[in-house]
């Protein structure tokens, strides 16, 4: 699993690079993506696919939604900010809607 | 199906009376909830029941969720208030957790 710890500037700035759909956002400190699908049906079948996936990995997403956009925001509570969990969840998203 | 339109003050305030775990919000115009769950399971079980109950009603929420959390907001763009179909939508979602 990866881990809890909060990411250095520098590992954060080379995962960043990496997701470059990601925005980094400050409070909490973590990173923030918008999604938009055809209608409510679509959106709400993504944060079904992101749920299970979340459980399976025992790190969730901050979300919410209205129609047919989804706002996600990662963090790690536990480690104060950014952390692997954040950065492996993020890539799991992308793939859903890749 | 309930009326699109927003409510008369009397109608609100008489749909208010008979809601009282919601709270009126000002922007946007609707009423919101706040749930709590045991798990992030159990909170996307019943995100999942509210989503099913929402698209047969054609009438979708405004949430968001974090981990056992779940906000609602229920408002009526298109009445540009809260309406009839926001009150439905309470009352059905009130049901799920009874």
């Amino acid at each position: 699993m990866p881990k809890l710890e909060k990411l250095t500037d520098e590992a954060r700035a080379f995962a960043l690079a990496s997701l470059p759909d990601w925005s980094a956002v400050a409070d909490p400190d973590g990173i923030h993506r918008t999604f938009r699908f055809a209608d409510f049906t679509e959106a709400f079948a993504f944060m079904t696919r992101v749920a299970l996936h979340a459980e399976r990995a025992d790190h969730h997403p901050e979300w919410s939604n209205v129609y047919n956009r989804v706002t996600i925001t990662l963090t790690t509570h536990d480690a104060g900010g950014l952390s692997e969990r954040d950065i492996a969840l993020a890539r799991l998203i992308d793939g859903i809607v890749a």
